[in-house]
């Protein structure tokens, strides 16, 4: 019965792509012996902070009813539906609907199902570089030829309308930005967005816009007109996580937000991905987003995230004046710094690998964001209080010098 | 600024796909006017009881700690992966080790992501007609080919062995069979399951097994010996759910045996998705799959089960009696039987629209299954208990003649 075959083979499009980004980093971490204080984590985006009370008091409640173990609708609870398209209503000024939001379970499947739902195998997608590296990996993964327009350093990591309409003039199904940007903060305004969403509209294409990192804009900004613009179903699609603001990663929670003949497809995408997204996250969100007190919550943490944001810029300002002068924060917003090393002949590879091992400081390096991000680290500086920022410059002040980290 | 476009092409794939069977088959309840009494459920297969008050206190008390909230590894939980091998050393006498097993957001999850490390645009893969319908629209979804093997009514709706090799020699990357079926019930013997993946590996393609309705085998059957054999990680990838045993479908939750590297290979594709299941049902299932008080719930579940397999036998020997020859049930297993009509001149998708518009009766129609299946409807009778199960004959005798129904 023993057979001898040699080992089947997998799919190329997948065993090409590199081990996810977060574990890889994490394990750098395994190494660092604890000598230099407590491990400072700025990899993975998380808020740094618990729930609300009541939302994990509600999450109880909720788990306890049998109700929430039957299966839901795929498209998503009607309450959150209608809740999100509410609460949308109250920044964007307009009101999306309820029929034009499907729930999904996190936003990195609202952007996978995006994606299959505007092009197959063969087809060409735009993302901006330093681009997120799953949006990256899942385009590669599906066979879809990815596009590349640079954002760069001197334009505030924001690509120019010239470079995005060379590379839409090439025929992609998608534009995807994503706004406040991961990996490096930098916000579009909406101006720009508006230009984009023209030459997307003219050159038949679907901009795609993530705003995971939306609600740590300043108070009181719209975040952009896109949802008055004539038709914006036929042209645009934003996507939108819960996980941040809720501080509910573990329970993967995001949404797809597009236009009713669009949904009728991402239902059919969502139905085989895995019927419909875990119910009782979609419940207890859905009352809190009609809760006040979750609403003041909310402002709080946006607060509490621009105090670590400034936080940042003073951990760098202290490095400079301490004759550190190479280290610089070259974008930050919502939750992210992207900071440039000072280190020449070393990648950022190597930098956010010595980091982490010998200085007990987690980053990304920006290589995982693009091939030209070298020279760069993506700092997610949400994870931590603002006396745990104030350790950062110590901790740099510890990595060898550059001829030792360029071995 | 408004640019008059046409509107931007989908990707033919999705659009192509037919709309969800279940809230498809659901719509046609909605016409039902409740003259015959309360509408039957019997279309999609869910438990038609609670979860255990244990399971139900976990997952409350766990919904209340943050830490729940946060993101887990992308593997799945420690606790559930360990708890789960330990569970499948039970069943199978061979323990897979944690370390093969990655947990995913329900079945439906698993399958897709097992097809999409396995195969890409283009590819083949072979299911079993009639198939679970979700298997065939991911499958098209991903633009892979469809390769059917037909199970006949008359072989127990089980493939010849004859037939699997004669499509295996054509070329496919899988093998997807399903035991207890979905659709039929059936189940596939240890030595048909041996035949088949020696088939497999001959042919170097992956045979991969649904046991998702394993639980509801009778006491102490062993499912298949394909753990011993040499080498399975190499051609074997099994597929389970915990939605129908622990009474979760709502929570989403899902597992993938496999060796490891095939392993590190689904932890690319569930991190580009949803980067992990939600932490929350894998938690409390961990506790649960411990717990001797909930092995001896899912016993008596098991047996609870099997009377309403019975009392759907007795039904339909009622019909027979009744003289309703035509009606007969073609299998049955686990949760569902795959029952015969008698309207020759009907198709399966005007008879079970009938059937739930005029009888209130749900089922779903077999040609939902493959084109091949028009003279049957799947009935998931494990949805409800043995007194209404009971009303099924009354229902059905209700239906107009079959010159009403061809119309």
């Amino acid at each position: 019965m023993a057979v001898h075959t040699p080992a089947i083979g997998l799919n190329p499009w997948v065993t090409s792509l590199a081990a996810p980004a977060v574990p890889a980093v994490a394990a750098w971490a395994q190494a660092y012996d604890g000598a230099q204080g407590p491990l400072l984590g700025f990899s993975q985006a998380v808020p740094g902070y618990p729930p609300h009370a009541r939302i994990l008091q509600r999450l109880a409640d909720l788990a306890a009813d049998p109700q929430t173990c039957q299966y839901g609708d795929i498209e998503g609870e009607p309450a959150l539906r209608s809740a999100l398209a509410d609460w949308m209503a109250r920044i964007y000024g307009i009101h999306p609907g309820a029929a034009q939001i499907q729930i999904t379970s996190g936003c990195n499947q609202a952007f996978a199902v995006a994606m299959q739902v505007m092009a197959r195998a063969g087809d060409a997608v735009a993302l901006v570089e330093p681009y997120y590296f799953n949006h990256q990996s899942t385009l590669q993964s599906m066979g879809i030829e990815i596009k590349t327009v640079q954002a760069h350093a001197e334009n505030g990591f924001l690509p120019t309308v010239a470079d995005v309409a060379q590379v839409l003039e090439q025929g992609v199904k998608a534009l995807v930005l994503i706004s406040p940007n991961n990996p490096t903060g930098a916000v579009y305004s909406p101006e720009l967005l508006e230009q984009l969403a023209d030459l997307c509209q003219r050159h038949g294409c679907w901009l795609v816009l993530d705003e995971t990192y939306r609600d740590f804009l300043p108070a009181g900004t719209v975040p952009h007109r896109l949802l008055e613009r004539p038709n914006w179903q036929q042209h645009i699609v934003l996507l939108y996580s819960f996980s941040k603001s809720f501080c509910v990663p573990g329970h993967r929670l995001g949404a797809l937000i597009a236009g009713e003949t669009f949904q009728a497809e991402t239902c059919k995408v969502m139905d085989n991905l895995q019927i419909c997204a875990p119910r009782l996250p979609q419940l207890a969100i859905a009352q809190a987003l009609g809760d006040p007190v979750i609403h003041d919550w909310l402002s709080a943490n946006r607060d509490e995230i621009a105090r670590r944001a400034q936080a940042m810029r003073e951990a760098f300002a202290s490095l400079q004046q301490a004759g550190q002068t190479g280290w610089q924060i070259s974008a930050i917003g919502a939750y992210f710094a992207f900071v440039r090393h000072p280190l020449a002949h070393a990648d950022s590879v190597q930098v956010a690998r010595k980091l982490a091992q010998e200085c007990g400081l987690l980053t990304i390096p920006g290589e995982f964001f693009g091939p030209g991000q070298g020279a760069y680290l993506r700092v997610a500086f949400a994870n931590a209080g603002v006396d745990v920022i104030e350790k950062i410059p110590e901790r740099i002040g510890l990595l060898a010098v550059p001829s030792q980290v360029s071995k």
